[in-house]
């Protein structure tokens, strides 16, 4: 697998958050192994148009040598892809699914994305998943009322997996539990603390909200949450909500003004089916949770648009949280022939942008989520398809119990191999900006799915979370997992967390500990490169690269012994070093490593930085004309300017390289 | 490639052109040597969330095992896969790509496309492109004067490839000299004339117009499109025109109105820069061609929306033209952070279907349409990433010059197997809707490419314009390529009709008419399914499949002897009868065939048609149970009814598979 690559990591590309009009310098490496190119090129696709840019040979370093375009971003979405053109005829297309000789669609280029920025703090951060009846039992609670819908258990009770009782079970969980073992989280090394809804509902869940107006009584109101979140960015943890914008609660203030009653002014909010307002459209057929209608301009409002919005509300003083998860994100606004989906998640993020731009926003999508997530608005997604259910796939007991997206007849984990796992990975994040696949989200399971751990092969664990911490994504820890507890659906796996036993899990917290400080620890697996050297049915070896260092990584089910050729990775001579894991990696000749061990087992290395070049006299020279002619050529396109050299012969001219003599601008 | 089907066509789906709520029955047929299934499902995506069907088994005939689903059309494009369970654990997935087993994205599912149907002509069209200056001059030209612009040129001069003049060189053809060759057209067997436009400009080609008022008096005016359109019907062939709906020219009257006038009503047409509306964003840079502005609701409303618009205007009496073919629609509206595209393709399709629905819209994309290919206003792309690329690299001299889309050093065109035009033809088929695809130009070469006579491999002229009328698409004859004319580059390809001369190309004329005969006279290649059966380097070998009957192709660059399995086709052991071409098919066993022949070269057999199950008894009282549960299942979402089953237990289900006892409903 030692082929040309990029990716869109600093070492590749030179500005991570450009605006529109930016020059961006894009890096291709190409093995000197590799036959020489005869031309580099970078096909930008402005306005949906092939255009491309020349490359410069900028320089050869340890075995790789380095090529450079500047292109200048001229969509929000400025996608690209490399071509390289052989003196033996050959072509190679790359893009984000690997190396091509055939062309290849637009919706698998890398992207530049051009609007506004992720917070920091969200790609460098660990995701630590809460949900609020679960988590802590504050003395506080002991005083409240059981809700007309709950049916009370105490905290040692198991979960109800199955049946009506599973949404009325009532723990009485509360934000100031949560607050009371921050540490935990903190301890364990998790950065960014995930609420599920909080709002007042009649259900355990609450992603049927009565009103978005108060935080739930039964958590302790309002001032919980501040408290909590003061509490919380005091250790330096953000703290993300969550939102439901596809529905609401049929208990919700605005449809019980609505229900049965034209006249009212949320009348418009929902899709009532009759003149009456009896019957509506709801999420699924459940008349519990009534679909949004975002043709209302009220609704988005009330809700979504502006600094006395609800999305505004809680982003500011005094409760301060640092972002949304947008429940059901992929339905929101559709229905039938009406899709408004884009317009809400562009004005969820705008308000968002304009009370607090250091704010995070995903949207759960739980299947494919390409379309949506294109940069617009989005962060990062909630999702299993990419990372969640192919992990699942190769490292659980055959023939397990499976969760979604399969409408199965019997419920049963597809068997994965690596190479499997490998290839829908690939699959599921070629569609995404590099910057949209640092902030999604790479869950082992959330409150919607079974624990992993339930099904996991034995000593499978380590694998799965090795993979979480190292592979490009935001790693989420499911309060619990890190005490290895189990569960067989997203019910039973909303365990209450069992605080006084702790001691008993003292193994598998090191193990999260270790792991997750791995990735705190070095850069690379925050927003280093990702290049896969390895795949095969038993093992999976990629490293993640940076200039500052690297870490080599090797996921294995069984028994390994993998070679990695001579030119692989910049060792400059030494060995790699061990951080964590039982695999042994001897390095040999020029970059060359033999890689052994046994499996399930999860081992990365620290290696050196890689090395960039730094270009001779000639090569800067060279590479300036280059990018003067490229950013000339940029500029016409881009502006849409008046050029010097403009000529109405080149009206049929576009699809056609030009040609000796032709006198038609290059373009 | 013996596996299990699925296409959009009438053998597998019910309904060609649904409304939005009609329940569509689709068929999956799996060959009875496969595994067999433990359940058959059909994923749709209805507001983009997984939703899942059962299909029941409704009869065994001819070695294949018959599936059937029915599906509420829940969206305009109403997305859908197939999943199979077998008894093994083994999990198959079928979209557009083929068969997988891993999780495949959206954008590759099979569609159905509830916006108003295309024509029924188009699909069963064979389209003739006709270039206005070079395919016939009227006595009547000789008395017109050369325009200020023009360089005259007499009908017999060599086509000017390079420089300026290219698009100076007047060779003077005009509508009335189309209208004298009509009868060429209809006898070669075309039956969509499309003509490239008749706008006034300053330039051969005519794609700088300088108003959309009335056609170029030095075509013949209003009356000569009239009289050729008339003409035309009067043949039974149909005529569609060309609109610029990226650009104008800069002598166009809006434009000259606008253009350091930043008071003129046409101000806002265009992309001005400064407040002087001196300089202004135009067509790759070039200030002939200033870009129109999209957000301007008084340029949609003069050229785009409603009955009095240029769109809608030449529709009608007295023009009557059959459609549009819209130039640059991949740019069009789309500048910077501005994107328009949506809303201008549909309002130029709303506009069409008010004043007359049976006309045909296609968009010019050049290299991937997919995204703007759904459905929802083009019903077929003019586009070359499919087809013609891909079948030049495997059909030309290698190192032959290239067209297009591959900025090039040096414009060769990349050599590909028979196995890379599979994979390149079904990347680029798989992302768009079966009708698309049916309306999607298949073209050898146009006014933009050179001609792909002038670098074919000896011999393979007729392979690939077998595959022409062969693969699912609209055939495309551009003129001139009948009599095998050559031309190196999308200029010179701009060859006056060599009437005078038609003698000599009698072979050339005779295989076009027979091969778009063979078209005409199939109904399996005009809308019938599709499906490869053998692929590699050399051969590619597929049939088009009917109920009435069906037509098995081999096209050959070389040498060939390919053995299909039995079962691969339905013979009723008949031998296939020989279309075209010299190939060999020998039938043996039940419907299989071994395949023997030299190339290049086509060659084409008709087979029976596809016989499809008569359901049993016991099998349609077990059809109509799961149609009906399938039906309440699609009611309930599609309508977002309040039913009866609804339970708030399950805000949180919709990723989990239902448990046994877990009371919800089968989501």
């Amino acid at each position: 697998m030692l082929a040309p690559h990029h990716d869109g990591s600093p070492l590749h590309v030179s500005t991570q958050h450009p605006q529109l009009g930016d020059a961006v310098r894009l890096r291709l490496r190409i093995p000197v192994t590799h036959e020489e190119p005869l031309e580099v090129l970078v096909r930008s696709n402005p306005d949906r148009e092939p255009f491309f840019n020349k490359a410069v040979h900028v320089g050869r370093v340890d075995g790789w040598d380095w090529w450079e375009a500047e292109v200048l971003v001229a969509n929000p979405l400025h996608r690209y892809r490399w071509l390289v053109h052989y003196a033996s005829g050959l072509t190679e297309w790359l893009n984000q699914e690997g190396v091509h000789r055939i062309e290849t669609r637009d919706d698998s280029d890398f992207a530049l994305v051009a609007h506004p920025a992720p917070p920091a703090w969200a790609g460098d951060g660990i995701l630590y998943q809460v949900f609020p009846d679960r988590f802590g039992r504050s003395a506080q609670a002991d005083a409240r009322e059981t809700p007309d819908w709950a049916v009370p258990a105490a905290w040692g009770d198991p979960v109800v997996p199955y049946g009506p009782e599973v949404s009325t079970q009532w723990f009485g969980g509360d934000l100031a539990g949560v607050e009371e073992h921050l540490d935990h989280v903190v301890e364990l090394g998790a950065t960014i603390l995930y609420l599920t809804p909080v709002f007042p509902a009649r259900s355990n869940h609450r992603y049927d909200a009565s009103t978005f107006d108060a935080v739930d009584p039964l958590l302790g109101g309002d001032e919980a949450l501040i408290s909590l979140v003061r509490a919380a960015h005091a250790r330096g943890l953000k703290v993300i909500g969550d939102l439901t914008s596809n529905h609401s609660g049929d208990a919700h203030e605005w449809f019980r003004a609505a229900h049965r009653n034209p006249g009212a002014p949320e009348s418009d909010f929902y899709y009532f089916l009759d003149d009456a307002n009896e019957t509506y459209a709801s999420w699924l057929g459940h008349a519990s949770l009534p679909k949004f209608d975002w043709s209302s301009p009220e609704l988005r409002r009330r809700f979504i648009e502006g600094p006395d919005s609800v999305v505004a509300r809680y982003l500011q003083e005094p409760f301060d949280l640092d972002g949304w998860r947008i429940d059901v994100a992929n339905m929101t606004g559709r229905l039938g022939a009406a899709d408004h989906n884009a317009e809400v998640r562009r004005t969820i993020r705008q308000t968002m942008v304009d009370v607090d731009p250091d704010t995070l926003l995903l949207g759960e999508s739980t299947n494919d989520a390409t379309d949506d997530f294109q940069g617009d608005a989005w962060h990062g997604a909630m999702t299993y398809a990419a990372f969640t259910r192919p992990v699942w796939g190769w490292l659980s007991v055959p023939g397990s119990a499976a969760f979604g997206g399969l409408g199965m007849a019997r419920s049963v984990i597809p068997s994965y191999t690596g190479t499997d796992v490998h290839a829908q990975h690939v699959r599921f994040t070629a569609g995404i900006p590099w910057r949209t696949r640092l902030h999604t989200m790479q869950a082992l399971d959330t409150h919607d799915t079974p624990r992993f751990a339930t099904n996991a092969l034995p000593g499978a664990h380590p694998v799965a979370l090795g993979m979480s911490v190292t592979l490009p994504g935001i790693p989420v820890v499911w309060a619990g997992d890190e005490l290895g507890l189990t569960g067989t659906n997203g019910e039973e796996s909303r365990t209450p967390m069992p605080w006084d036993s702790l001691s008993e899990h003292e193994a598998d917290l090191t193990r999260y500990r270790e792991l997750l400080g791995l990735r705190r620890s070095h850069v690379a697996l925050r927003s280093g490169g990702m290049r896969w050297l390895h795949v095969a049915d038993e093992v999976l070896v990629y490293v993640r690269e940076a200039e500052e260092g690297s870490v080599l990584a090797v996921a294995s089910r069984g028994f390994f012994d993998v070679v990695l050729d001579e030119g692989t990775l910049h060792l400059h001579g030494a060995d790699p070093q061990l951080l964590w894991g039982e695999g042994r990696a001897d390095a040999f000749g020029r970059g060359g490593v033999r890689l052994t061990g046994s499996g399930p087992s999860f081992t990365a290395w620290s290696l050196p930085g890689v090395p960039v070049p730094v270009p001779s006299p000639d090569a800067v020279a060279a590479e300036d004309a280059a990018l003067l002619e490229n950013a000339a050529q940029d500029a016409a396109l881009v502006a849409g300017v008046q050029g010097a050299e403009s000529t109405d012969t080149a009206a049929w001219a576009h699809e056609l390289p030009p040609e000796p003599g032709a006198g038609q601008p290059q373009t």
